[in-house]
């Protein structure tokens, strides 16, 4: 996930900016929640969303979520992996396919 | 963002278990809200966070996101760099430059 | 909690513009996130928050949470209460005064 | 709203456990937002919501609003009131009536 080149251009935007100050683990959390809601947004009504802003807005998200895991040091692709891993074993197969139940409910 | 082995990994998970028909574009959208909130809740109370819980939860945050991306046939990487150009013109170096004030305050 | 008058106003603005057919109650709990979101921004970057815009989008929240709590058929200051007993189980003044730990971890 | 005996019972369960220190505006933001994604929570994959689970979310996100509201010093009822006199005015009722578009779209 973000080859090299997509998380070198957002180094140099924000390194060109003198924004890194401005990122800190907190404040990129507290961006990566306003992001999801302005995401969320395009649903509110259930009216059909706009396809170009639902685009935009989870390129929001995706934006600050790769400035949180290079501000932390780790590899989104890695992470999300491990975390499959864990919630493989939450879920297994025989008991969850088909079922939108929370894993201490199936 | 997200190379052919996560994307595939995340994707045979979800065919495993029969989930895509909750995959809705709309689900998606809340899922990554909630996670996000799941996230911001490492820093609550302002106490030091637990690196292992801020790690999992953007995790999810990302994990939600890509399959987001899936759903709506979009690529990751493009989209973040295609919003990373559409910022640049709104965030001048000059203007912008160690502020973090939003582009209509600058 | 929104006393008679403030509950009775909502409702006739939303009867007014037939707005009642888009208020479900997950329509409306999904704006209660999108307001969290931008009462959340006020303090994005750990500048000085504008008071005006906090009460504002307080407002907001707790607009969306009354018409909810009518949609629900539920009374807000009664929930509320209900809810502050199960809490003081949850938080035994002994164990938890002056912490922030969750009621799992005191 | 909160008539003096909720806020009361509020102010004096906080007061018992010393945590006011720990509700700064912020936090408190950051935590309506962390509840009010646990509500949305209940709406998550689309099933019948467990109606007891959005009445204990919905009662949490309103214990926060009314903390935030006495620690800024506002009425809630009153900003409330003072919101729906702004929403009136960007929603006419002639132009608004039976759409869900948002002010700018109308």
């Amino acid at each position: 996930m973000a080859d090299e080149s997509v998380r070198d251009a957002l180094a140099e935007f924000v390194a060109e900016r003198d924004w890194a100050q401005f990122h800190t683990p907190e404040n990129l959390a507290k961006s990566i929640s306003i992001e999801a809601a302005e995401l969320l947004e395009c649903f509110q009504w259930g009216a059909a969303p706009d396809d170009s802003a639902v685009r935009d807005e989870l390129a929001d998200v995706l934006t600050y979520c790769l400035l949180l895991a290079d501000r932390l040091g780790v590899d989104p692709d890695r992470i999300v992996l491990e975390k499959l891993e864990a919630t493989r074993a939450k879920y297994p197969v025989e008991k969850a396919r088909g079922s939108s139940a929370k894993y201490d409910r199936l």
